[in-house]
């Protein structure tokens, strides 16, 4: 039985974590590991690459947790408007909850990076396509033609995120419920 | 006549070029200093409240500079549709030059420091308000009732926010297109 690498689990999980809040450069290796509880020589045992490393594997991370949940919403939704309304209105529910310190997960380490680190990019434009690829499900079983769903998903996706940093900003989670009705209706005319 | 405070502008001029490609946390004031060619002594004569200060300078700075674009371009526009498809062309411009490594000039920044930096935060919110006001009035000039016109603007500005990443972290510029022909859409719709 192999061992369970469960100190690069844990690291991978202080990186998601510290870079979602204060961002990919302000987060030292000395900060993730101390917060992972992983001892000392783990990290380049686990991560050769260093930080970049560790920051390509965050993003993939936390990509694929957010594909799970758009995945199990989309399944008891109606649609790519009401998918994107009830995924908005959790991340309105954690934004809150952190005190609007928690944006998107992704987000900034890729503004930090890209395209400089392709590794990082990679994994980031692998999390965008995987998300519009969702959204994109749920608007064509809605009825919305594959040659308009595909550019709308997209665009989904790019609202969303323009949306949770005006959030962030604003301290104030208006801009997600203005960015779900909007879509709704763009989805809804698609649809008709 | 009062002296001409060059070296402050010189320095901001450096932290929006320097912050935007690289973000705030990775940008060091002995770069800002070095490239804006500034005396070492001008840094805390001009900005008694360090780094944190020069962000809210340049942030508002780089905001203020998209307002007088847009407000530009709107002048000779014929609706909010039209004002942002050629500030995307701009954008898609400036981005394919800069081999995708300029994004917004403020939204790195304003990630790795909202909410904690108040100024900073501060200074992010009211560029993105001064955006929207914008795209509020060319909206209603095209006869969008200001009930629609104003959540539309503020969603026309997140959407733009995240095309721009969306077209930095895939390295093309077709999420910006994509942006203009939606919004387009949505306030041709809106405005019939």
């Amino acid at each position: 039985m192999p061992a369970v690498p469960k100190h690069r689990e844990a690291m991978i999980e202080s990186a998601v974590r510290l870079f979602r809040r204060q961002g990919y450069a302000a987060t030292g290796l000395a900060e993730i590991l101390s917060t992972s509880g992983a001892p000392k020589g783990s990290l380049y045992h686990y991560f050769p690459g260093g930080k970049a490393a560790i920051g390509a594997e965050a993003v993939r991370r936390a990509g694929e947790r957010v594909t799970a949940t758009l995945t199990e919403l989309a399944a008891s939704s109606s649609g790519a408007g009401e998918l994107i309304a009830r995924y908005l209105e959790l991340l309105a529910g954690w934004m809150r909850r952190s005190g609007f310190r928690d944006g998107c997960p992704i987000t900034t380490t890729l503004l930090e990076t890209a395209p400089q680190d392709e590794a990082i990019r990679k994994a980031g434009a692998d999390a965008f396509a995987a998300w519009a690829a969702v959204v994109e499900a749920a608007a064509w079983a809605q009825g919305v033609p594959l040659e308009r769903a595909t550019p709308l998903a997209r665009f989904a996706v790019a609202a969303v995120e323009g949306a949770l940093i005006q959030c962030r900003v604003a301290g104030d989670e208006t801009p997600l419920a203005e960015a779900a009705a909007q879509l709704a209706d763009l989805f809804a005319a698609a649809g008709a």
